[in-house]
C-alpha cells in the first residue's frame, strides 16, 4: 500500500520527534521496547460516540516508511540539530517500520474515549517517530467519518447523502480525507471527481449557477435534443406549445441553459432552479424542460434548490412538480447544510430526497479537530502514567486488553479496559466495571456477548489486513452503528456512553498515579 | 512551477465542472470568452479584514494544467458521462491554461468582501473548470493567513510565534497550506518539519511529555555532557550539589529526562515542564539542569508551559526563574492557543515569550471555512449578474477595476470597484463611494493615494510573477498590514471597512438587477 497523498512521508512530522529521537539514542535507550497508545478523550460535537477511520493511510505510511537521501541531508541542515552526532544519521536513514507491531481497531468501527484506537509497539525511537503523522491521520479522517455518520443518522437511510466539500474543504487533502470518510460514516457518493478515480467513490454532480448565467436567450431556429430511441428531434415546436400553455414569465436565459444541460444529459437532467428565483422562474423552467423531456421518452431525474427557505421552497417546488405530473422527481437541497439543518428540515417536513453537504461535512464546523493524542503507556515491561494538572489528561497506564459488551438486543452495554493478565469478560458472567476517574462509579454487567476491540494489523513493515473497498468499510460502518443505542445517539444530552476498566487495572492505576505525582506542600 | 501538493490536479474538482464544459462544448459556446471573479462576501472570525494567500498554489494548478490519459479513461467510465460525445474527450484532453488570463492581487495583501482576490479570463469552459481547485487552494490559505494575522495582531511584534497544528490539521496538505499560510499572516515558524524542507520556513521544537516518561530515574555513575568547550565532562558532583543545595522534592524520573535532554542538546535546552508537577517537580528539576548547564558554559534557552492556567504557571516561572539566575530565559506556552487566549493572557500580564499555537490555528476553530466563490460575472463582452433570493447572494456583474484609496496617514479609507471605462480615482480629488446594496449610503472621499489592487500574474500558461520566498511575502504581509487601521482590526466589534461601487458600477448593477429579476406576482 502507498500513501494517497505523497506528502504523506517521515518529514511530515513534528520537529521535536527527530530532536527526542536523537535524545533516546544519544542515551542509548532507543531501542528499548515500548507501546504507544492513539486514543481521543472526548468525542465530538457533544456526542457520546465516534467512528474511527484513517487506519487504510496509516497502515500504508507505516509499510513506506524510510527518508530519503534528501530528508537527511534537510535534517542536517536544520540549525537546531546543527551537533547532532553523526552515527545518528546514519540510524535514522536505516530506520523503517518493520520492527513495530499494530494493533488496531478496524476502520468504520464505533469508537468511545480514552479505548485505544490503536497501539503500536516497538523500539521507543521509532515507535515515537510515528506519533504526529498517525495523529494527523486518524484524527481527521474520524473526526469526519463521525460527522458523516451523525448526519446520516439524522437524515435517515433513506435520503441520498452527497459529499459537496471539496471547494471549502481544508486544502486538497482535507477534500480527498474528507471524502473518503464521509463515506465510510454512510454518504453515498462525491463531487469530488479525484476521489472518485482513486478511490473508487461513487461521483455526483450536474451544474452550477454560472452555467444558467451563461446563457441569456433563447437560440432562434430549431434545438434538437437525442429521443430516447437515439434519434434528433426538434424540440422547438413542442417547447413553443408547452410556452403557450403555461404562459408563465420566465427568465429566458435561464430556460435556454436547461435546453442545453437536457440537450447533453438527456437521459439524467437534474437541473438548478434559484439562479434568479426558484418559485418564479427556476421551477416553471425546468417543468417545461421536463415535459419536452418525457414527450422525447426520457425520464428526467430532478431538481436542486441552493438558497432560501429550503423547507418552505421543497414542498412549494414539490406541489408544483406534482401538479405538473413529476411528482416522483428528486430534489435535492445543498445550501449549507449541517445536522441541525437536517434535523429542523425533518421537523418542518421538508420535501427532500437527497442533500448535498459540503462545508459542515468536510471541514466539521462545529469543531474543527479531534484532540486524539498517542501515549507512552509502557516502556520495558512497565507501565507509564502522564499525570497532569489537569486530571482529565492523566493518561491510563499499561498495555491492556480491551472489549466490547453487549446486550441480548445486540446494543452495546460498555467498552471496558482490563490488565494483560486479567481474566476477560464472560457471556453471562457479571464483571464489575469502574469509572476511569469517579471512583464511587461502579456497575456490574452480564455481557449477552464479549467482543475484542483490537486486532494486530501490521507486523514484519506490512499490513495484516488487505486493501479493503470503501464500500465493504461502509457497510462494516452501517452494521457496526446498529449497536450504537438511539439514546447515545441523540444529538442533544446523550446518555454517557459507559468507558470502564477493570477492578484489577483501576487499582493498579492509582497505584501508578500515587507513585508518580509529586505532593506539594502548600503553606 | 509545479504544485507542492501532487494532489493538485484536474481532476481535484467536482463533477458538475465536467458536465458544465461538456455542456458548454455541446452547446457550441465552450470557446466564449468570459471572466470570472473569486471573492468571498464576509471575512472570517467576525472581522473586517483578511489576507490574502494561496496564489503561488494556483499558478502552480494552472502552469501544470493538463488531463493524464488515465484521467481521461476514468471520466469515460463515470456511469453519468456514458453518453457524452467521444469529440469532447478529445477536446478535454487537449485543454490546458494557455488561453487564460489571470489578475490577481499579490499574497499577503489585506483583501475585504467582494472586492475580487483574483479574475481569471478565458474560453468559458475552460475558466469553469478550473473554479473547484482554485477555491479549494486559495479559501484554505486565506483563512489560514487571516487567523495567523489576527493572533499576530494581539501577540504583539515581539512575541515569537510557533506553528504547532500538524497533528491536529485536517489532513497532510491541511498541515502544509496551513503552515505556509501562519507564516504569511505572521508567524515565526512551525514544528512541521515537511514544510521546513519544502518550503524553507524555519522548524522549531524540543520534546514532549513521552520523552519525559521514558526515564524512570536518574541513572547511576558518571554522567557526561559536553562543556562550552567541548570537552566531555561529568556532570554527577555538580548535580550532586546542586540536589542537595536546593533540597526540593522532585520526580528523579523527570530530572533524568531533563539531563538526557540537555545532554543531546546542551546548547538549545528548552524543557517540557508539566509532565508531572509544573511548580512543584518541572521547574524546580529545570533549574537543576540549567544551573549544571550553566557551570558547563552553555546558555540554556528555556521552559514550555503546556497545560493548567497559563498565566499564572508563567508568572510563578518568571519568579522561580529569576530568583534562581535565569530571569532571561524564555517562557513558552503551548497548550489550546487561540486569539482570545492570546488576549486573555495579555491582560493578565502573563510571562510568556513565545507560544506555540496549533489546533486553533490550522484548523480555524472558530469559523474553519472560508466561502470563497468563483462567479460568471462576464461573458462574450456582456456583464452578467447572479441574483438570488437571499441579497447577500448577488454578485456585482461585469469586469472591474478596484483601487484602495488611502488616507494621509497611510491607512486604507475605502476599497472601490468601477466601470472599466470610468474614471479612476485621483489623488487629492473627490471621488463618490458607494454602498454596493445600502442605496443611501454614500461618502465622498479624497485620497492621498490611490492604488490598483490587480496585477496581471498569469498569461500564455505561464505565471508572470517569479517563485516568491516565504519571507518575502510575509514581509510585504506585514508591511501591508499596517495600513489597516486599529478599529478595523480590532476583535470585537469592529468599525466596518468601506467596500465601494463607483456611482458607474452602482448604476449598472441595479439597471442589470432589476433586468434579470422576475417580478412574482402574489396574490
Amino acid at each position: 500500500m502507498t500513501p494517497t497523498n505523497p506528502l504523506v512521508q517521515p518529514l511530515l512530522t513534528d520537529l521535536y520527534q527527530i530532536t527526542m529521537a536523537y535524545g533516546y539514542w544519544r542515551s542509548g535507550i532507543h531501542r528499548k521496547p515500548a507501546a504507544f497508545e492513539l486514543f481521543f478523550r472526548k468525542n465530538p460535537f457533544g456526542g457520546e460516540y465516534s467512528i474511527f477511520a484513517g487506519l487504510r493511510e496509516a497502515l500504508a505510511f507505516l509499510e513506506s516508511y524510510r527518508f530519503a537521501d534528501d530528508d537527511i541531508a534537510y535534517l542536517r541542515s536544520v540549525p537546531a540539530l546543527a551537533h547532532v552526532e553523526d552515527d545518528f544519521w546514519d540510524w535514522l536513514a536505516a530506520v523503517d517500520a518493520s520492527e513495530l507491531t499494530v494493533e488496531s481497531m478496524l476502520e468504520g468501527t464505533p469508537a468511545f474515549p480514552r479505548i485505544p484506537l490503536l497501539r503500536v509497539e516497538g523500539p521507543i525511537a521509532v515507535a515515537q517517530l510515528m506519533e504526529t503523522t498517525l495523529l494527523n491521520l486518524i484524527n481527521f479522517s474520524t473526526l469526519i467519518a463521525t460527522n458523516a455518520a451523525r448526519m446520516r443518522y439524522v437524515a435517515g437511510d433513506a435520503a441520498t447523502l452527497m459529499e459537496f466539500g471539496i471547494r471549502r474543504a481544508q486544502g486538497p487533502d482535507g477534500g480527498m480525507t474528507a471524502t473518503r470518510s464521509a463515506v465510510i460514516g454512510g454518504f453515498d457518493s462525491t463531487s469530488n471527481v479525484l476521489a472518485g478515480k482513486l478511490m473508487g467513490i461513487p461521483v455526483a454532480g450536474t451544474h452550477a449557477h454560472a452555467f444558467v448565467q451563461a446563457f441569456m436567450e433563447l437560440p432562434d431556429g430549431p434545438f434538437t435534443i437525442t429521443d430516447a430511441s437515439g434519434a434528433g428531434r426538434d424540440i422547438r415546436p413542442i417547447l413553443d406549445r408547452i410556452i403557450t400553455g403555461d404562459g408563465a414569465m420566465t427568465n429566458m436565459g435561464e430556460l435556454a441553459a436547461f435546453l442545453a444541460y437536457a440537450r447533453s444529459f438527456p437521459g439524467s437532467t437534474l437541473l438548478l432552479v434559484d439562479t434568479y428565483d426558484t418559485l418564479g422562474s427556476g421551477i416553471p423552467n425546468a417543468i417545461r424542460v421536463f415535459k419536452v423531456l418525457r414527450e422525447l421518452g426520457h425520464a428526467p431525474v430532478g431538481i436542486r434548490l441552493d438558497s432560501g427557505d429550503l423547507a418552505y421552497l421543497s414542498r412549494e417546488a414539490r406541489r408544483m412538480l406534482r401538479d405538473a405530473g413529476f411528482g416522483e422527481l428528486k430534489i435535492v437541497a445543498s445550501n449549507s447544510i449541517n445536522e441541525g439543518v437536517l434535523m429542523e428540515l425533518k421537523s418542518h417536513q421538508a420535501e427532500v430526497d437527497s442533500f448535498g453537504v459540503g462545508t459542515n461535512l468536510v471541514t466539521a464546523e462545529g469543531e474543527p479537530a479531534l484532540g486524539g493524542v498517542y501515549k507512552l503507556v509502557e516502556l520495558d515491561g512497565m507501565p507509564r502514567i502522564k499525570i497532569s494538572q489537569e486530571p482529565a489528561k492523566i493518561t491510563i497506564p499499561g498495555r491492556k486488553h480491551c472489549y466490547r459488551l453487549t446486550g441480548g438486543d445486540g446494543s452495546y452495554l460498555a467498552d471496558v479496559m482490563t490488565l494483560e493478565d486479567e481474566a476477560p469478560p464472560a457471556v453471562g458472567e457479571p464483571f464489575l466495571c469502574r469509572h476511569p476517574f469517579v471512583p464511587g462509579q461502579r456497575v456490574r454487567i452480564v455481557p449477552s456477548a464479549v467482543e475484542r476491540l483490537h486486532i494486530t494489523v501490521f507486523s514484519g513493515g506490512k499490513s495484516l489486513i488487505g486493501e479493503e473497498g470503501i464500500g465493504e468499510i461502509r457497510e462494516r460502518s452501517r452494521q457496526l452503528q446498529k449497536g450504537i443505542r438511539p439514546d447515545h445517539r441523540r444529538a442533544l444530552n446523550p446518555t454517557p456512553y459507559k468507558v470502564s476498566l477493570s477492578e484489577g487495572l483501576f487499582d493498579y492505576m492509582y497505584r501508578l498515579w500515587e507513585r508518580e505525582a509529586v505532593v506539594r506542600t502548600i503553606q
